[in-house]
């Protein structure tokens, strides 16, 4: 099969290194075009990455041997003939949104990391396992901004992938979720580096992630809510309310969660059996990044554990354990999945294979 | 004035070294008496304590002269004119009933750091600043037991304080609590020496701690309930939900709390108001361990954090911040307490000062 | 190919669960004997290694069902026809090495972690990149000690080898290595679990390790020595002093080494050189578990580290870097390899495809 | 007594703020006068402090509302009658040395703790303890740069402090000190705030930190230097080889030291007499800064540890321990020292205090 050409923008970054490291060896998509800030345009990527790169894993040296383009430069990847990019750029949301509606102009399609469009109302947030029927805006979304092939489409944010799958499964399973109550351990990763100053987390640790409770209580309900008319609706429920704590792990959120049903309520033995037994497009698909099973039940009472679960199902799986009775709500559990690649890179490569499933992306003409 | 002597049981472990070091130069108590496990037994304290000593602070040197006795020697405290000892036994909860009974038998109070007397029906459970009228319990506990001059009274869990003293301040403000829902972040020293191991902390939180999430939701309604006919009787409310987490911090407990009141609800200033104008009995009486302000509000947008707030109070204060809305229940906090201060030996001496003051210990004869 | 079924001793502990890991899919053993102290005798391997397990890799469920036997169980070995053992045990030295003794004894070969049999004369210390012709000591050994097939073999100290393989790259490129001040900075996972408390490494690293800096200093010289008469005769040079230290890192060691060389000096260059083009006979041969570079030279500026430099070569490699003159001496570099990867249960199965190569160990008859 | 009106330059940094809490209640100086950058100029201090404040101390309200100068506003200053300034500033050091110039040149005396001038020829780099006399170029610096009153005095790099001291004794008890080979194990406050990415450290160590090195080897020779015509002439011993590794530790330099003397060793039991009674003209005069004990000897197999030893002697002492002979050299030790207290801003407050007894400061006119 021939490989399609991706791009990477904001490819010096840290999620943008991830992206390069976890298309090595890609069985659908090749990285053919990598762009940064101006200040690595120009350079080789591995000049420009060098001094910044923060994973034991490595990249083949012809990647190496790219020569950075400017993010803004939409011609460059016209060029080089993308059949869509990668965006994890780092700027101030109005730029990115700029940008990335230029990609989508140009034809290219854009499968995002960046929270700029997230709140934009015919941009599906998507996670693979959860909402993949929400791809099915594009050609809404196409249609209403006059673009061709282009389009937009973004994953949520690192810190909602630990509870956010766990609570569809119960629903599809047929029992309302009504309110929870959360809160995250994340690790220093998700802020990117330099990111978090070490200062702060040694002995230590910080008790607010600045914007991140707002995003973990709304971003769920835009993914579990409905299209109407072309634009999403948020769902009802569950209300959530979140409390966001950085702690010193180096890759890894842990949510501690309780949780309401409505009326009627699963047994925990019921609960565990619908994680264990969930699957959803992306497993019966069989894609690449697809983890086997998206949701892994631990029985051990002390699991999961960022450092021995993170790598779970490719670093894939959404771990969950300490299921258990809530004396305030219904039921508790812990849950956890790794941050910057089920939680970035690796939830955003998952989400372009199923839009290239789904015939949304294709080879460039 | 006269100092008291007293005495410390398990005065080689970590809560041990705590009531060492904090009784330096104490006003009113002098530590006289030493005992520790035979394996300690008959060694001069400096040896017995030789290469487990934890803590950057020290002790004078003719402390460390004293010859250890066994725990269980009852009458060498007595030879010693012991006031009363502090408990900070660690052994089988059995033997430490048994143990602290006999001591009490012998005449000798017993203000105790252990869990094993925290749920008899006559041991009052102590937080100075929130319940020191449950310290008059004692003449009925020594009638029933056939004591003379001793009795038995203990202080809570560490994971409790950071929010307990907060919770009653707003009950006596007026406020009914109903339900809570709280995650902790607890340091290792809580886990005493060795305790917790490197490789489960390093990289790595753990989501459990064994026996911690029950005494974390039991123990605050024994301490806000009522003593009637002579025993304790648990207050109705608030219900609670607590998940326990370990995390890479030395020492310093937080608690982030999700809080539901009953129909009267404070605004936000309201609480901020109630807490920085909380005082209690040890304020009133300025005993010598009791902090200026038993809650300190701190208005920084990410504090309370263990290394910077820990010490606040001569770490007896409650550091809380990020008081804000709870989008599910009411009010949402961050509490912070030193969990070996506070929480352990700092505790047990306010205890035993607020005990004096009462008129419950006193000069043996 | 059939492969040789061989057994773990000590299979629940930190090196022995890094064997059983590393020794899933291998392509010439399979491991049918698990045994372990009398507490996990008789248990299934997982339920006994259930709450021990520290890794993130896992193993095959057939192998979860073995069940322990007890260590001393050298019948159990014989019956299960183990072609060799590894021996991971954790005892008093004595034990260890009467129960090496009794398993050689019976005809079944060890390849030992432990450092028991470091010091008897006719037991090679194999680093196989480093010395493989010690191994044909085996057959002196035997005959000495009235063993058929049986012999025992055993692997370095895990603090050695960040420096050792490059110092010997040195010496077969003709240059004598007169002195070495070596400063070691280690993982907690080297001293086993639960090992290193967490109180004594959170915002601190320990100056000291047990017997460490003794072993540091003297098992080079074993390594780099020769057989005369049968029996092991050390190198005279280099003289090497070692300071060891604890630090708060999972995995992987570090070195910081000054060394001096005799009157032939390499340019850095040369150095750089001689490391980056060093292959032995485990590369030669291609065995499963080598490198395909024993040595990996890095050129950053502020490399090796271990979190990012551990795994290289599948852990196996030795990664050096910061290769500078020395002012005192003549050069210094820093060293860094996977203490229980390289440094342990990695070493010995390559050390046991080596002896296998060399016919040493075979199908049991 | 009058206190001594003081500024300090870059007092919203990490040194800076170690001034403003060191400077609490000191008996002899009093900050009237706060300096930042053009960013805080303006603001109270309190203001451009918040969010920056790094420490647990903290500082008098009155000093919040101090509003902060421009650091170039030497005026302000002369306006506030400063009797001399310390200099905390962070900029680039061509500035730095530019700006200290002028306020020495307007009459105020800079005590600096930038490194900016510490290759100034007639500058003394000062640890009060070891040079104390090299203060008395100050005339010849004046007199040759045409200043009046002021004059600049720097100290050294916190990273030297560990074992500049310990030699220093050796020397001055007659042993010549030949070579040294010393590994430093660096907290990450040395880095300033925010310094070290927590990704860097977090199951990490970098064995690499810019510029410290030299640093370490050189500036001890200056210190052990002498005056040879005004001007600094280096000691031409010991030979220093540094090895500077960063680690996960917040405060406290450990240094891991070989050392080689000259043809007279001391026995080991020698060298600790040395370092127990060393004592210098600070501790003759009782300065309110000095330790008791300039050196503390552990005895302990595993001090001094940076969490536990940090704080020894107000922060101010250097301790010492493993003291052991040196298979290579002759002698080894670890040595522990505070690097923002008695490594930055404790260490200038020392200087200034010697310089005020010398009367090389004192009220302005």
């Amino acid at each position: 099969m021939v490989k399609l050409p991706v791009g990477v923008l904001g490819a010096t970054g840290m999620v943008g290194q991830n992206y390069i490291a976890l298309l090595n060896n890609h069985p659908w998509f090749e990285v053919r075009f990598v762009a940064a800030s101006p200040r690595s345009a120009g350079k080789k990527y591995k000049d420009a990455a060098a001094g910044r790169w923060q994973l034991s894993k490595t990249y083949e040296s012809w990647i190496g041997e790219l020569i950075v383009a400017g993010a803004n430069d939409v011609g460059a990847a016209k060029a080089a003939n993308c059949a869509f990019v990668f965006s994890a750029l780092e700027m101030e949301k109005d730029e990115i949104r700029a940008l990335e509606n230029s990609y989508a102009a140009a034809g290219i399609p854009v499968i995002s990391n960046a929270s700029a469009h997230r709140w934009t109302d015919d941009v599906p947030v998507l996670i693979a396992e959860v909402n993949p029927g929400h791809a099915d805006i594009i050609p809404a979304q196409q249609k209403k901004r006059g673009w061709d092939k282009g389009f937009i489409v973004v994953k949520p944010n690192c810190s909602i992938q630990s509870y956010t799958t766990p609570i569809h499964a119960l629903i599809k399973a047929g029992y309302e979720v009504k309110r929870i109550i959360v809160s995250t351990l994340q690790a220093v990763s998700g802020a990117g580096y330099p990111g978090v100053p070490s200062l702060d987390i040694i002995d230590n640790i910080v008790p607010y992630i600045g914007g991140e409770e707002e995003k973990s209580e709304k971003e769920p309900l835009k993914i579990l809510g409905d299209i109407e008319n072309g634009v999403f609706k948020d769902a009802a429920f569950p209300k959530i309310s979140a409390h966001c704590n950085r702690v010193p792990v180096a890759d890894g959120h842990t949510a501690c969660v309780s949780l309401e049903f409505g009326e009627k309520k699963p047994s925990i033995e019921e609960v565990k059996k619908i994680w264990r037994e969930f699957k959803s497009l992306p497993q019966e698909l069989n894609l690449p990044m697809a983890p086997e099973q998206p949701i892994i039940v631990r029985e051990e009472i002390d699991r999961p554990q960022p450092r021995k679960d993170r790598d779970a199902g490719k670093a894939m799986a959404v771990s969950v354990g300490r299921i258990r009775p809530c004396p305030v709500f219904d039921l508790r559990f812990v849950g956890l999945s790794h941050n910057t690649v089920r939680g970035a890179a690796g939830g955003g490569i998952l989400n372009a294979e199923l839009l290239k499933y789904k015939g949304y992306i294709g080879l460039a003409q």
